[in-house]
């Protein structure tokens, strides 16, 4: 389960986010290492104590811990010729590492896994950097040949993620007074990303907006919604609009009541907990938005964990390495490394080789025809 | 039915861009009368070349007239309680204009009329400025109490229309020999769109990515795909990525074969006929893409009339004036006037009264009970 992690006390916040700053696939900096560890340096104490404002860290370990275990029950279940089934947790920057998860998966006898992305939606930001780490730390341990591996890694419009997303924006509905709930704006926040990335070709903000989308058929269309993007840090341009200036430009609006829906990560991280439940919601009072909440986040919820399981059930049974979209680098990519797989796994090729051949454009064909 | 519409000669072109430079809604300028008119004057040559090298002219009058004829026939049939039904072209900035369609309504004696936006995907400078010349010019003609009004004012993610682009992708494929077509990257394109008009708000990024979604799941993700935007104009910043440099990209990647999708725009017209097929084609050659190819546009599609009368006839039955999104200006809109619905049709309304009320979120929460 690949994400990107978050410091579990205020001691832990320096190391996250001096490999964080040390990560050029996240934030490329002239002069990484020095002006890497400057940066963090620097950050450590304001980030400290806002961890210190959510109860001394960060509860993304926690929450996907108990995701896993759900979830593995499930697809024992069903997957029952694949069971037993295992998860380990592989963060990017803070404990356990990718190095921790394997290292564990070596000691237990692991041979064959999956490489399961928890972002929902594709970035080279997140997911590209979390798999092109494990690939990289496969080979630094000597592990190459120790797995076989494939990958989920995009699952932006699943149906049972779709529904349990709009399980959430019914739950944050229900904060408002009944006679206010037809009223509420959705604002779909998402976590930014620089415009040199959009403009690479990154498939992000393609697919945080098909999410969106499903998610309000899924909801048919009951409220009005917008799309912005939070977190930007300067002084980088970023892709907006800004959740930030969407707030404010609501409440000069005299827009009364507001749900927040977080629509590209699935537990609660500072950025649901700090950003949005304490900066945003201040900001919110301040312009005069009345009711300001937030959708909770997907966490343990069982219709999500139902989600993981089958995702991961579907993989398994699909007879595919990873997405369609998954060896097709961004067209401005210039690291060589993006879009590997190192040991691919022999039995979900043979699976698909032993399935009738897809035939996909007669298929698609016959559906208009 | 809105459209921005084309210059049907050569010698129309100098109107068409003057009315285009001074819509302050598509093109703010400091001194818009002045600087537009100098702008249009300016790029009239240019732009007159590039309509004789397509046969002198847009064929987008001819496309939109042979859709409305077509498209009546199928809404007399699909909601006959409704017929007869006639179809009026309003153009932006070529002939006929909201005026001439108005008039003619009003000589034919028209009384209930819809907006009906031949953009799939919302955007304040597409669908958008077509709404507030409509609602402008019912005023300066004394027009304002003639006919009820209701709003089409978007279907991004019609299944019909979704439809119909996959069979245009899959007629876009079969101009690549068989065993290349598994190979082919499918290059969505929509015009671009300032960024300062992404930062206020618009929804077309959403909605276009939506669209592009909607499609590759029609077709199962039958290939590769990316979605790029064309069309930028110098010097202001547009969103990316750029149709041209994702090109110039592809082809240092060595990609072999490429279908270009236009995707926000239902008829042939310049920026399909020149742009794609004559520069970005040259483009292509020179960097070394073998097979540079597009997916013919909609047009007379019979897929794509009978998305057209059915998303009609939904509307016409639905007992909604418009979208649920129609009335929500974008957060950042400085322009008072948008949104606005002159003299809204009871009958909508009517029909709606009649029905069951919705009972939305029991509903909605009783998909993922």
């Amino acid at each position: 389960m690949l994400n990107l992690g978050g410091p579990q006390t205020t001691d832990d916040v320096g190391t996250y986010l001096e490999r964080m700053f040390l990560d050029r696939e996240l934030i490329p900096l002239p002069l990484q290492e020095r002006m890497g560890k400057f940066i963090a340096r620097r950050r450590t104490p304001k980030v400290q104590k806002r961890y210190e404002q959510i109860g001394g860290g960060s509860p993304i370990y926690a929450w996907t811990k108990r995701q896993g275990e759900l979830m593995v029950q499930w697809l024992d279940r069903l997957s029952p010729e694949t069971a037993p089934h295992k998860f380990y947790i592989a963060f990017r920057y803070a404990d356990p590492t990718t190095a921790d998860a394997l290292q564990r998966m070596q000691a237990d006898g692991v041979k064959r896994a999956v490489a399961f992305t928890q972002y929902p939606q594709w970035s080279c930001s997140t997911t590209g950097a979390s798999l092109n780490e494990l690939w990289r730390e496969l080979l630094r341990l000597g592990l190459r040949d120790t797995f076989a591996w494939s990958v989920i890694d995009r699952w932006p419009t699943h149906d049972a993620f779709v529904a349990a997303m709009a399980k959430k924006v019914c739950e944050g509905l229900e904060q408002f007074a009944p006679d206010e709930r037809q009223s509420v704006l959705l604002l779909f926040s998402a976590h930014s990303l620089p415009l040199s990335v959009i403009e690479r070709g990154d498939a992000y903000p393609q697919e945080v907006a098909a999410t969106v989308q499903a998610v309000m058929e899924r909801l048919n269309f009951s409220n009005e919604f917008l799309l912005a993007y939070q977190s930007d840090i300067k002084p980088f341009k970023w892709l907006g609009p800004s959740t930030e200036r969407v707030i404010r430009d609501l409440g000069a609006r005299k827009r009364r009541n507001v749900l927040v829906v977080p629509i590209a990560f699935t537990s609660d991280h500072i950025e649901t907990l700090h950003e949005i439940d304490i900066e945003y919601a201040e900001l919110a009072h301040e312009v005069g938005i009345v009711n300001f909440k937030r959708a909770p986040a997907l966490n343990d919820d069982p219709l999500f964990i139902r989600a993981l399981a089958e995702i991961a059930a579907e993989h398994l049974g699909g007879g595919r390495l990873h997405s369609s979209q998954y060896k097709l680098r961004c067209p401005g990519c210039e690291n060589a490394m993006c879009r590997t797989l190192l040991n691919p796994a022999p039995d979900a090729l043979l699976r698909r080789a032993g399935r009738p051949a897809a035939a996909v454009y007669p298929d698609a064909a016959s559906h208009h025809a």
